[in-house]
């Protein structure tokens, strides 16, 4: 009979693009033993996560809380409750995750009309705006900071329009909420969602969601049931609400693991969060450029929270990851799509963002592309990112 | 500003309809850290999980993976993907997660015919073989173990019929699977699934799924894509086949915690797991009896992971159960839908079903009972039970 080992799994800094370094406080509590989800003392710790979830997600929205499903189950809940079959829904797509939106809404048969940016680029709002005068439009779905490429898209005119042309704007925050501010209530986001696994720090497995008033009513006033039962959000809100109607066994350990992660964020503070998370993707950056790195993706756009790089001419891709990999435990990740083969990309997100790892990746990387046969500079990666530290 | 503090639960005693008792071995391992969803040795761990959970079902299907959703998320999930709209289904209704499975069907826009039983009872074949000749059907749906009632249904002529009939047969196996013997190959299940918190005493948020060659021939030639982009099963298959499609970040923490649980299973062996099982819940019963309590569900069918009982005339059912969990630490379950308020539910689940547990719920039940002005015969629900133990 074949034996099945204890587990055994090196330990990894996890600087790809997701999942982060988990904290060991986040770690810990996971190992709490597992209790109802209608027992009175979990219920608790719901209310608590919800009031955090707000708070990272700067809202004061009630309706604010985590699924029982990963990112891409945030994306399709979000994208599924608020449209119907023949809604007109605007997507725009500069990577990969906003064509994965696209792929959802043919799904939910709702009338797809893309906005188009070439990937590594931010999206123009003039291009929303005119896709917006094309036809009575229900919803606006963009990425705010797209995983795949490294951009971070500005929101403000696109919220703008979105708003004069009576459309709801829903905002994919994966990889930005809790790395770089968000601010669903400033920015007037009807629905933002995110995963547990970037920025924040808890382990994957879960999403976060909010719906301002807006939104609400718009869920509210649905003429079709939600295709799926189980992403139905007037259900999933039941159970969070008073009523606490039954609708699913809440994830409990992974609800722990958020409110740790969750409380972390609320103990550093967001400003505190958003600029350590700035100061070492500049150094990072910095870093890189000395090696005679080339970045990716719009330059004035660059995301604070993953970085991206042009895998250098003559490099094999595959070969350097695993060399990070195994000889160094360094996890980083390769290109998606039509990207694949052609980036790297470096993510540096919730307790993954600290010095250590932006010296450690840059001394790694240099290791690793001589092994290559890449003549890098020795060290300039590191002395300009500790230059970009002493600021 | 307020403060949150340490994660702070009491240790419960889960002797409900689930959650179960998580064993400490799988807690630890939920606090090892999150490794990358591509990593090789993470990518080894899945295959581990899928030989277990190949050995758990009693199955050599190929296609036996978690994913990434709780235990009604794999409901769901087994539905969806086995019908189209317009198919028709035949699905059996003798309980709330039957009810809940139209619900579903419904929103999948299926030809929905039920088979109806009073709740309590087990489904006729008879009246399934008559719901088969109606029409011709694509799936037969039905519920191995209910949890709501606490009848634990026959499969093989059920089996048979739908063979004969040329329909997939569909089993939700989640209060059954680990605790008494589903044996999907034996008993020609086509498609079963089942969540990670009940008989296999892994916390909640993932479900468990296997199809036979018929279900994924059935699943290739579709003719429609399936509603959910999240829960297709086509694109999640492809992720744990060689392929390693990249469908949604993996929940690591939650794999390492089944794939601990499934060894658990490995290593006690099915055949002693189910005579463990078979013989607390005979003890357990025996003491309900002796105390004067009567057993809800039908003579014959009784299942040994969950026992229901009538909540006896005069006692306030929402008051016991908040005087089991406050001073005994003892979680049971309520009734669910038209049975809210008339049962109890005690589960012996996975790491629930030991001795200590029947004898620590009689005595709490006891003493509950008696506080609230039943006269139960002092002693006697224990004695039975330790009777029974003796054989």
């Amino acid at each position: 009979m074949k034996t099945y080992a204890d587990l055994k799994l090196p330990v990894r800094t996890l600087l790809g693009a997701g999942p982060s370094d988990v904290d060991p406080r986040v770690l810990r509590v996971m190992a709490t033993p597992v209790i109802g989800f209608f027992d009175p003392e979990f219920l608790a710790i719901m209310d608590e996560t919800m009031e955090l979830t707000r708070f990272v997600f700067q809202t004061e929205n009630e309706f604010t809380f985590t699924l029982p499903a990963t990112g891409t189950g945030g994306m399709e809940t979000a994208l599924a409750n608020m449209i119907e079959p023949g809604d007109r829904m605007v997507v725009c797509v500069n990577g990969f995750f906003g064509a994965r939106m696209t792929e959802m809404v043919k799904r939910l048969k709702g009338e797809l009309v893309t906005v188009e940016a070439p990937w590594g680029q931010v999206v123009d709002p003039a291009d929303v705006e005119r896709a917006l005068k094309g036809g009575k439009t229900r919803v606006v779905a963009i990425v705010h900071a797209e995983t795949s490429t490294g951009i971070l898209q500005p929101l403000e005119e696109i919220a703008r329009l979105a708003k004069e042309h009576g459309a709801l704007l829903l905002v994919d925050a994966v990889t930005s909420l809790g790395g770089v501010e968000v601010n669903v209530d400033k920015r007037g986001i009807d629905i933002c969602y995110s995963g547990s696994q970037k920025c924040l720090g808890a382990p994957p497995g879960m999403s976060l969601i909010t719906l301002n008033s807006r939104a609400q009513k718009a869920l509210a006033s649905r003429k079709t049931e939600v295709h799926s039962w189980y992403l139905d959000l007037g259900l999933i809100q039941r159970y969070w609400a008073k009523e606490r109607f039954y609708h699913h066994t809440a994830p409990a350990s992974l609800i722990y693991a958020m409110r740790e992660s969750l409380r972390l964020v609320y103990e550093e503070g967001l400003e505190a969060r958003f600029a350590r998370h700035e100061l070492n993707s500049t150094a990072l950056k910095a870093g890189l450029e000395a090696m005679g790195l080339k970045l990716f993706a719009e330059a004035g756009h660059r995301n604070p929270t993953l970085t991206t790089i042009a895998v250098p001419d003559g490099v094999n891709d595959a070969n350097m990851r695993g060399k990070l990999l195994k000889e160094y435990n360094i996890e980083i990740s390769g290109g998606l799509g039509q990207l694949k083969g052609k980036i790297w990309r470096i993510g540096l997100m919730g307790n993954s963002s600290k010095k250590r790892n932006v010296i450690d990746v840059l001394a790694a990387l240099e290791g690793a592309l001589r092994s290559e046969g890449l003549k890098a500079p020795s060290g300039a990666g590191i002395a300009a990112a500790e230059q970009a530290y002493k600021g």
